[in-house]
């Protein structure tokens, strides 16, 4: 916002060591296979993030210079345990000379353990052509592997791999070891395996927690794929998916487990994104699990974070502005029945508003004093104002979940403000709008709220957010902000598939919609990169459109197919249908109800606002709409660039 | 190589419309939803690569300014038909009402075809819960379509979605149109939706040409995913993927089907790339899948591309070198155990050769002639010499073939050579090393072809490729050069996902290795970032090292970590295995023999050599060691820039 200053060090970098201190706080452990870079990289992302302890995957081990003597060394001068050896592949065989042979590899193994202080190896169930069916002769088999490990004070954690070969259920894993009826055996649990075939924690209940030596968790989206595939390249962090994490979890320490909590996480986005960044992002998801679960009891280990205060609106949107995009903004605003109804103390912040009712009115701030590392001429949204039902309460939340809170800047009379910068880089302020709060900085200019093109608040903000940050977002401004992720969809847009969810408040009074490339964009990507939008909310539509045409508002044509088509499939009245050919406007549905919108022109090649009519229970966004409103904002960028 | 100069325009748009001329060729379409872009893009780009018409998707137009006679007249400028009109959704339903409410959309989308000139238009089997079951019930309701189709002369072609709700298969969908026994309606056959369900072309033979309508060509990897995914995602050109297209098309055919060949492509990479460039690769597929088919009969039609020439080894690799890097480079290859041989007569291009036969010796052309937009002191491999049994008809072939083929420019007394663009710009000659050939145009330095360090020759070249044209890549070898694709296999790198596919001919004279990111690179990627090489072959690995460590190679250290990890799983000798921990070998397996190579440090930031020895019949290229090596190389550059 207008506030501007260097910032502290990530909180999450600065916590760490207390962590290890608190009793009743959970080991919080990362598998480095969650991470991107060598074995190196991600030892020191882990420590900084505030990790207890990390799972060695045995690649990232074998590409390292570091004999393990060392790499237990770091890790400890890093404050991380390494709770976990990972993995050992295909014990059991039907082949006794394979079977010896594997041992003899096992006990390479076990010497790596020892000079790394690991004292668990993950064996995972073998997808072997000789792996063994029979219950007993694979119980003895693990048990003999128990014994080698047992004689060096080692343990073993055998886990099911969902398509393991005859071992695919966490059942037939648990049968194995209670077979086997070793001390040095037991049990490891990994959500994914789990839950992606179906499995019920409830089962859980049957196993001694002793027998349980380690979890792994991550979550996933709900795919139809082949389940190793699935696996390998589509695991999220717990709240990034659609897995029930804490009801797993739950059922897990009901059992009395009390080893760590570990992530493991095998992403093709995380695998290659800024290690430092996907650690916080890792840490964040298991802050979130541990106040889903509620686990901390009060008095015992580090307060808990403050629970999300909730949010009740929109107080601004602030668009950063320079001397050529601002006097444009200001006039669209104009056209849009916006009034300058002040301006700020002492920075050139103008504040813009519509909107009969003060409790939900709309707010824009144009702040020509953001320095941005944009294009001359270019708009963008720059911060976020939330009405939040105790400000510093969401600010000490954020704080105690990883967010990077702002350094606080404020001039002589000027509302102090809590702000955090959200993955892409908006900041979120968190506002109450009363006598006093943060409109007593800015001086009114005399002119009242506009109230002509019937503009009644904010409907919502679209963001794109960057490739890398999508997943990291959305678990943001849920364990951030209390808000809570929409359905996920997809629009074949003119320059590639561009996917979006939103995340809300249950009263939807705060309504983010987050947008992305499937992939990464290329070259070839003409149109507007990374557009975001503000979109006005009205109550009549047709009329509002009428206003902003008397306005002189730059209103997006679309094209006359467009209509055409709506009215080939929709029995839209005819009065509707002839304002969407005469003002362009859209209009989709979801099932429960209707979305009639209209865009602006892309103000300074990053901007537009739209207004929206929600009818009925449309819960959507007008993401079906977006691929005609792409190509009608590239064709007003060629028409501006020259071109066809 | 040697040579510069401008380059013609990309012959696949040169020739348009002698195709429109030939009596026997095939009509060859594209659908609109194959191409990135707006509809005004995707049109120019098909008409540029030279098809005859395209399918109109909805949505495309939809989106479009210019109204569907618009369309038409702009398709009729460029000599594009519009071939079908697609996809018409859901129309069969259970529901009376609601299929008399289709069927008043299908009024007005056939207005639009009217309007379009499209004489059909593809109804695709219903999704929709009220979907027909009863096969009279559905075959009435497409009667009554088609009657309706027919009032204006148009027509019909219905398809079976694979996932359709009781019609997903050809033979349903043939069962209905044949029950229906209407002239304006026939079948619309999709190779993905009957091969991704592993339908049965055989059963064409009972379909008699005049009912099949329109045939839509996919080709697509051999995925374990949900079908509709696999579907939307992942389909790929003829010649790209794994099902059988020549023998999907040549059933096809034989039923007398005369209509478009037409390309229908849903791939996520493809909507977002370039479409003049991807137009091209769908021009070189459907000319590759009509040599397979061996399509036109002698003197009708346009000639047939000649035959792709046998191609029996490398002549030379050619690395484009600066005044940093050449100097470095030739330091590198003399340690490697190569001759600087001969001086080219005009040029700053230098012949390193080594290997006792002159038939199989590896030859490196270190060129410092070369304009490239790179960085000071990088090296990069420029071109290939590959020996071909008729240079002048490969060159012919690979014109034909819609290559870029590069002008041709010589001074006296230099051979003449035939040179095509690969798609990641490597320029690819045709050569015949002769007397007289092009070793003429290199005057005799006096120095004999090196031979101490055991290399016999090239093994292979490995080209990371663009991320949009890895799947161009591999049919560009295709269809071009008559190599064929390998297995793909992918590699868990350190700074995300690897995949690599080598092409190569029947007796493995010429094996390229092509990799990419399975997602394009974010800014994290510290490593090298597109690794070039050039795999030395040696009949005995540990010989050829000793003599590189004499010679001062700068072979690349590998950690003991890996030579412990080798030793703990496979019984390698223990020769062998000293000399892995010696000499920082690496080894891998393929179950048909193993896989001894060394590499060694990049060469000004881009290019690396590896030495290598094949055991037994193993056919691959080291892949599964790429990772380690990969994360030696990030060690060694951040020793280099002074870092950890």
């Amino acid at each position: 916002m207008w506030r501007e200053g260097p910032r502290p060090p990530h909180p999450s970098r600065a916590r760490g060591g207390a962590l290890d201190e608190a009793v009743a706080a959970p080991h919080r452990g990362l598998a480095t296979v969650c991470l991107s870079g060598t074995l190196e990289d991600k030892v020191a992302a882990a420590a900084a993030a505030g990790f207890d302890g990390i799972e060695v995957f045995e690649p990232d081990l074998v590409a390292s210079p570091w004999p393990p003597a060392e790499l237990a060394a770091r890790c400890a001068d890093l404050g991380l345990s390494v709770d976990l050896y990972q993995p050992f592949r295909d014990l059991d065989s039907t082949d006794p000379a394979r079977f010896t042979r594997t041992l003899r590899r096992l006990d390479r193994k076990l010497d790596v353990m020892a000079a790394l202080g690991a004292d668990t190896v993950l064996v995972c169930s073998s997808v072997a052509p000789d792996a063994v069916d029979d219950p007993d002769q694979l119980a003895g088999q693990l048990a003999t592997a128990a014994a080698r490990a047992a004689e060096r004070g080692l343990r073993i954690a055998y886990e099911a791999l969902a398509w393991g070969r005859h071992v695919s259920t966490w059942e037939r894993s648990w049968d194995a070891v209670r077979r086997a009826d070793s001390p040095a055996l037991g049990l490891c649990l990994d959500s994914f395996h789990v839950l992606s075939r179906g499995g019920d924690p409830a089962g859980f209940a049957a196993v001694p927690g002793e027998k349980l030596f380690f979890l792994q968790l991550a979550d996933a989206p709900q795919l139809a794929m082949d389940v190793l595939q699935w696996s390998r390249h589509h695991r999220l962090f717990p709240g990034q998916g659609a897995f029930d994490l804490p009801g797993f979890v739950a059922a897990v320490l009901a059992t009395g487990y009390a080893g760590p909590l570990s992530l493991e996480v095998f992403n093709d986005v995380y695998r290659q994104a800024d290690p430092a960044r996907t650690a916080v992002d890792a840490m964040r998801s298991l802050q979130w699990l541990e106040e889903a679960l509620a686990l901390r009891s009060p008095g015992a280990g580090p307060p808990p974070p403050p629970a999300a205060p909730a949010l009740s609106g929109w107080s601004f949107t602030e668009l950063a502005v320079d001397g050529v995009s601002g006097p444009r903004a200001a006039d669209v605003l104009a056209a849009l029945g916006f009034a300058h109804t002040g301006q700020h103390r002492s920075k050139p912040v103008q504040l813009w508003e519509q909107g009969r009712d003060p409790a939900r009115r709309a707010r824009v701030l144009l702040n020509a004093s953001v320095v941005r590392p944009a294009s001359a001429g270019v708009a963008s949204v720059a911060a976020l104002g939330l009405e939040s039902a105790d400000p510093a309460r969401s600010a000490a939340r954020a704080e105690a979940m990883s967010a990077p809170v702002l350094a606080r800047t404020r001039g002589a009379a000027e509302a102090e403000l809590s702000a955090v910068e959200a993955p892409d880089g908006t900041q979120v302020f968190f506002t109450r709008t009363v006598p006093g709060g943060w409109p007593a900085d800015f001086l009114p200019t005399g002119e009242q709220p506009g109230t002509g093109a019937g503009v009644t608040g904010v409907d919502h903000v679209g963001l794109t957010q960057p490739f890398d940050s999508f997943d990291e977002a959305g678990l943001f401004y849920r364990a951030v902000l209390g808000l809570e992720p929409q359905e996920l969809t997809e629009a074949a847009a003119p320059f590639g598939l561009v996917r979006t969810r939103a995340v809300t408040d249950p009263g939807r009074s705060v309504r983010l919609a987050l947008s992305a490339a499937t992939l990464r964009r290329g070259g070839w990507a003409p149109g507007v990169p990374e557009p975001q939008y503000v979109a006005l909310a009205t109550d009549d539509l047709v009329a509002t459109a009428r206003a902003l045409r008397d306005g002189g508002a730059p209103v997006l044509p679309l094209p006359a197919n467009y209509a055409d088509d709506l009215e080939a499939r929709l029995d839209l009245p005819a009065d509707v249908l002839a304002a969407v050919r005469e003002h362009g406007l859209m209009y989709e549905e979801d099932g429960t109800g209707g979305y009639l919108h209209l865009a602006t022109e892309v103000l300074g090649d990053r901007v537009f606002f739209e207004v929206v009519q929600r009818l009925g229970g449309y819960d959507g966004y007008g993401t079906a709409d977006a691929p005609v409103r792409m190509a009608a904002h590239r064709r007003r960028r060629q028409a501006a660039d020259g071109g066809g």
